[in-house]
Formats: C-alpha cells, sequence, structure tokens
C-alpha cells in the first residue's frame, strides 16, 4: 500500500520557503514504520493540481496533501480536490458555528472556511482557521491538510494518523534503525555496510555525510528475524566506532550534549568568535538547557575578547586571535565569567578575506576547558569550501562532539 | 516548455535531510525568469527512479535530477537513467584521467565514478568526485547532477545553466517581483493584494507568512507591460508599507540589518538572553560582519547577566530577568563592554516551564539602545505557540526589524 505526498503552494517552488511539512510528515511516518514512496511538489495551479491528484490516486492508494486551504486569494486547493471527487462545497453551520466560536463573528472569512465538499470526513483544525478533509473513493484515501506548519502537524497527529493507523494496521511494516556519528568522514563507515551487505543483502543500507554528522541507516520489512538482524548490523557499528555514535534517535548533537550535561550534572560555558553565537543557539533549542547552559561570550572583535573575556592585547598583538594562545585565555575567561563545568572556545578564519598562507580560510582554533585542569586545544581545518554557513555548522558540530566524546568517554580529541 | 526538478534519495523521503538542493534549485532558476512547474523526490529505488522519469519525459522537456550519484552502494541514479535513455556505461579513461589528476591515483572508487554512459554529455563537477550528465533524446534534455550541495550548486552555475539558457533563450520568461515585510501580519496586506487583483487579474499575487517575516509575490509572463505593470503592484505596496518593507532581494531580515550597519558604518552590540545567541549567529552569516558587529553575550544564567552585563542582583530579585529592567541594564552592560553604537537585549520566558499568569510563555521584554540615549524598551508575546526555535525565530526577526527600522527611518516600534 502506497503513501504519497502531495505539498501545494506557489512558495515551495519558487524556492521562497524550505517545505518543513514534507519533513515532519517523512519523519513522523518512518516513525510509525510506514515509508512514503513519493513526495510532489506543485504550484497553486488548478490544471496542474488535478493532473497530479489523479495521477497520483491511480499510482498509490493513499494521498496526503498540505497546503492551499486558506482564505487568502492564492489558495484553491479545497476547490480543486473536491471536483476531483465529484463533491461539490457548501457551507457547514457547524463548522461556521465552531469557528465563530474560537474567533467570534466579525471576521469575512468565517463563511470562506466554513464552505466545504459534502459527504466528507471533516478533520478537525485545533489551532487555525482552515478545515480539514478525509476523501475516500474505491480504494483510495486523500487527506487534505493546511499548509501552515503548526496547523498541519496538530492535524496529523490528532486526526490523520488514527486514521491512518487504522487502514494500515495489516500492512507489513518497515522497521527502520538510524545512527548518528561525529568525527567520521562517510568512507570509514562504507566498507563495514558492504561488509553487512553480504551478509544481510536484504537489508536496506543507507549513508548520508553531514556537516560534522554522519547518519547511517538500516531499514528491512517487519519480520520474526528482523529485529535481530537489524540488531546485528547495528552492533556492527557500534562495535567499530562505538565512542563517536552519539544516538541512534537524533541526529541532532547538541542534544546529544545537552541529554549528557543535563545526565552528569554538569554546567558549560562558550567563547565563541567565528561561531558567532551559534554553538548556544544549537543548546538553547531545547527544553531545559537552562540546567546547565550557563551562558556565553560572543567574542566577534578583538575588543570584545579583551574586555568581556581579559585575552591580553599583547597576546592578540603577537600571536592574532586565531591562535592557541588566544583561544586559551578565552577557555580562562569563560571560566572566570560563568564558573562552569565545562568551557569550549573557538576562534577561527571563515572568509572570504582574512586567509594567510599559514591560517587559510577554514583554520579554526579549538579549545575544550576542564575546570582545574589544563585545557585541550587543537587547530582543524572547517569542512563546507569556503562557505560560511557550512563552515559554521561544521566547526559547532565538531565541538560539540568533542565535547560528548570527553564527558561520555573521557576521550580527548584535541 | 516545463521544467522538472527530480530529487533522489532515501534520506529525503525519511525526513532525515531537509532537500536543500531543490530549494537552492527553485530559487536560482526563479532568478533567472524560469519556472519549476514540479518537484518531485524519490527513494533510491530503481523501478520508481524508472517510472518517475518516463512520466517527467512525457509530461517536461527538461528535467533536472539530482542525487545518487556517488559511489557508495545505495547509489544507483547513473545506471538507471542511463538505461531509461538507452545508453551502456563504459570506462571513460579522459574521466579516469581528470579524476586521477586531481585525487591520486590510490582510491578503489576511481573507476566506478569514471564509468559513465556512452554519447553521453559529460558535466564536469569541479568540487567532487561524480561527473553529471545531459541526456537527450527527441525534445527531452535530463540534467543529471550529484546531491551534495557544493557540488550540485557548482556544476549547476558552470555547466547546466549556460546549456539551459541556451535552449530556453526564446522561452518567455516570467518575470517575479518579491517584497519582503517585518512586523507585519498577512490580514494587513491581503485587502490590497485583492485590490490588485482585480485591477490587474492577469499578475499572480502570493503572500507567504513567516515568523516574523511576510513574503509577497507577484509574478507574470514576460510582455512589453509587464514591467510596467508588476512595478505599479510593487508601488502600491511601497506606498502602503515603506517603512515595513525591508528588502526587494532577500528574505532574510539579518541581511538587511548587515546592509545598512554597514552603509552607515554603525556598530552594534547584543545582550541575548532567551535568545540564546541566535541574533548573533544570524547576523555573522553574512561576510564582512566583523565591519559592524563588535560581540554579544549570551547570558542564559542570572549569573552571567550579573558577572558579564553588570545586571544587578537586586533587580533581579525584586523584578525577575523576565523585566523591564533588567533588560535595561543589559542595553548598559552590552554598552560599557562593547562600546558600540546600538545594542539590543531580549529576555524572554520560552517554556515549557517558568510561564506565568502575569508572565505567560512567549512574554519577551526587548530593548533597543542607542549610545547616549535613553532606551526603547518594549513587552512582546513571541509568536510560534510554545515552540521554542519558532518563537526565538520571532524574537529575532521581530528585533532585526525594530533596529532596521530604526537605523533606516528613525522609527521606534518598542
Amino acid at each position: 500500500m502506497n503513501i504519497e505526498v502531495i505539498t501545494i503552494g506557489n512558495e515551495i517552488l519558487y524556492g521562497n520557503i524550505v517545505d518543513t511539512n514534507f519533513v515532519y510528515l517523512a519523519k513522523r511516518l518512518a516513525e510509525e514504520g510506514y515509508g512514503i514512496s513519493r513526495h510532489t511538489s506543485i504550484p497553486d495551479d488548478p490544471e496542474v493540481m488535478e493532473q497530479c491528484l489523479r495521477e497520483a490516486l491511480h499510482r498509490s492508494e493513499i494521498i496526503l496533501t498540505t497546503g492551499g486551504l486558506g482564505p487568502t486569494l492564492d489558495d484553491k486547493t479545497k476547490e480543486v480536490i473536491a471536483q476531483v471527487f465529484g463533491k461539490k462545497l457548501i457551507l457547514n453551520p457547524a463548522v461556521k458555528e465552531e469557528l465563530i466560536g474560537r474567533y467570534g463573528p466579525d471576521y469575512s472569512w468565517i463563511d470562506h472556511q466554513a464552505t466545504v465538499p459534502v459527504e466528507t470526513e471533516i478533520l478537525q483544525n485545533r489551532v487555525g482557521t482552515a478545515p480539514g478533509f478525509l476523501f475516500k473513493k474505491d480504494k483510495n484515501l486523500c487527506f487534505v491538510m493546511p499548509g501552515v506548519p503548526l496547523e498541519m502537524q496538530t492535524m496529523f497527529e490528532n486526526e490523520v494518523l488514527v486514521r491512518l493507523k487504522y487502514v494500515l494496521q495489516k500492512r507489513q511494516k518497515q522497521i527502520v534503525k538510524s545512527l548518528y556519528l561525529c568525527h567520521l568522514p562517510e568512507s570509514n563507515v562504507d566498507p563495514y555496510l558492504r561488509a553487512l551487505d553480504t551478509q544481510y543483502p536484504h537489508i536496506e543500507k543507507g549513508i548520508y555525510p553531514g556537516y560534522g554528522v554522519l547518519s547511517v541507516e538500516f531499514k528491512v520489512k517487519e519480520s520474526p528475524k528482523a529485529q535481530q538482524e537489524l540488531q546485528a548490523c547495528v552492533h556492527t557499528i557500534e562495535q567499530a566506532f562505538g565512542s563517536y555514535l552519539f544516538s541512534q534517535e537524533d541526529k541532532s548533537l547538541s542534544l546529544a550534549v545537552h541529554n549528557t550535561l543535563t545526565h552528569h550534572k554538569k554546567t558549560l560555558a562558550l567563547a565563541e568568535s567565528c561561531t558567532g553565537g551559534f554553538i548556544a543557539s544549537q543548546l538553547v533549542q531545547h527544553a531545559g538547557a537552562s540546567n546547565y547552559f550557563l551562558g556565553g561570550i560572543v567574542c566577534y572583535s578583538d575588543e570584545m575578547k579583551k574586555r568581556s573575556l581579559g585575552v591580553k592585547a599583547e597576546t592578540l598583538r603577537t600571536h592574532g586571535a586565531v591562535s592557541e594562545e588566544t583561544v586559551k585565555q578565552m577557555l580562562e575567561g569563560a571560566f572566570a565569567l560563568s564558573g562552569a563545568d565545562y568551557a569550549l572556545a573557538v576562534s577561527g578564519v571563515l572568509g572570504p578575506s582574512g586567509g594567510s598562507q599559514e591560517k587559510p580560510i577554514g583554520t579554526v582554533w579549538c579549545g575544550l576547558g576542564i575546570r582545574g585542569e589544563a585545557p585541550h586545544i587543537g587547530k582543524i581545518l572547517a569542512k563546507g569550501r569556503a562557505k560560511r554557513a557550512s563552515m559554521i555548522e561544521y566547526t559547532t558540530n565538531f565541538m560539540l562532539g568533542v565535547l560528548w566524546r570527553k564527558v561520555v568517554f573521557g576521550i580527548n580529541t584535541l
């Protein structure tokens, strides 16, 4: 039984927004054991929409759509899908009443949003104005959801998933195992996957490099032996790369650091130059970061390095801001200001100007401090090939990996 | 002449990665005046790939694919597309020599990557190992690019675009005008678009809300009057919302702030509590940020607020960290440490715990300081409905908007 997702909206095809709705659905469906066979993005163009929907209904039993249910003039999804399924639109008094109950009677869009296809199941939108729909015809189910991410997510979790599970209960599920590793290039891990491919050819293997994070994935159809065989694959990677394997649930290294510092009740402070607050911003995404994250200094200028962290003018003059000596003093400053158990410091040159033969663009001096111990300091060449955002992401993941491996395994990377 | 994009890779359909390649291509093609009629994502499954490609070739003249050209075991794109176009794969000595020239002879993947379809144009990969291909058959062109973003981007810019332009030179282009506004809800702007829809029904209008940024888009096929009519639409929005309209090129508010501070030769410091370095991290993405951005304090704990910014213990005790008084002292601290011309400070409660009736989750005290003047301080309720990352993004865009409107128009929002 195939599941397809169709995301609708000009803004997606113009590259104006990232289609986070699809990413959310893909992730959640995979977690529930259902794979998506195809994803299509189309503009708010009735003709394209109709053609695409007809093709999808022919190919796949289950269709999920997002987008185009709003009251503004570019929203046309409801009209087109209702027509494909041969359903008229009429003003539904119950929907209207529910909208007035939440928003009051004064909005001009209420009648528009309360006009819905007849003989069609309504999916309640608890956090927005556009109801969703479940169209049924022959063996096809078509779930129609709004495009505002929070509305789509709430509707998926509360209205769509329970119906999907009911329909799919007899279907053979897929089991997916994901492994997330830091500090490793693809080429180190690929030989192990090839060896596993000989032993377990029916298990699908995937390997996906990111900036400082490598994802490995095993996927197989449910069977009596499936769990055990997947576990054997996972075990192979654990044996070979255990101290790099920071999660089997989430690819976010900041979450791994968050969990381990919370667990060990250790605190952290940061002194960021070239990453400019990005390391800190990754940590504070997680609720409860204030339990261990005391704060950081974004010492982007020499002046801030001196005034806030006490880096010596002499050091900056003699060795430069991108140097072992500066990073050492940044760590000392971070400890003095915060009283933290651990500190991370980075200072690098990310270009496009400022590179030299001695310190080419991408050079980052990295420091890990542990209170009362000598600091670990080392130099890396940030991957990302002269793209600032990529080099910042790489450096951030590298540093979070350094800290994670130290706290969990006592391993010094620098 | 339709253009379709097909992105290939299990990792996309599992929701493991965001399909940034598609976003890049959509944006670049729109900039060049070409719209994408459809985007499909499919897994590394030869059967699905073949079916999808055959459908696309039937529907559209021009196909661009990304992904699945690597040497690891899950990469199958080259084999499948070559088969669809009826081309054999053979080891190409010139490609092999070029790869050895860049990487040396010692890699096991060289022969695999140098094995390419016969009678097919090779698209050079200057920054990676996988060559791209241009398949031709009847009226179809199929550009096949690797999935590593930098390799795809480099190949698109250097190899694909010139060929596309040649083919599409006689095609009627689309002209797209985008407007990016801060501090405005969709509902304020929609009536203006509806009025324009009556006057210029053939111009497509779109309106897309984000967290703190609203995008408006006008699109029309090239014609003698098109530019002038588009300009009239733009003018309507400019007239109504000029002081909110921060860009007609880029939706990044941090870039607007970057440009205006660079232009006015003014410097900036930050004191971030609840945004945790995110405001800083947005600014430093832009090359040259060090010309105006002096640095920031991520004062996530009370201790850091006191030690690094000099916020008084008494203030924190009496008014709390999320208060007008604390934000005022954070601004003073930021000025003292940095000597900047402007400072921004934020302190809020983003939950999930810590909310109260007086300060519900989402409450953020915001401060804009101008050296030598009284600060502007105000309170907002961050949108994003209890999702930390969304509230951080909203607050960041709100603050950048406050600064931008002050520097450019002298308008106080707080």
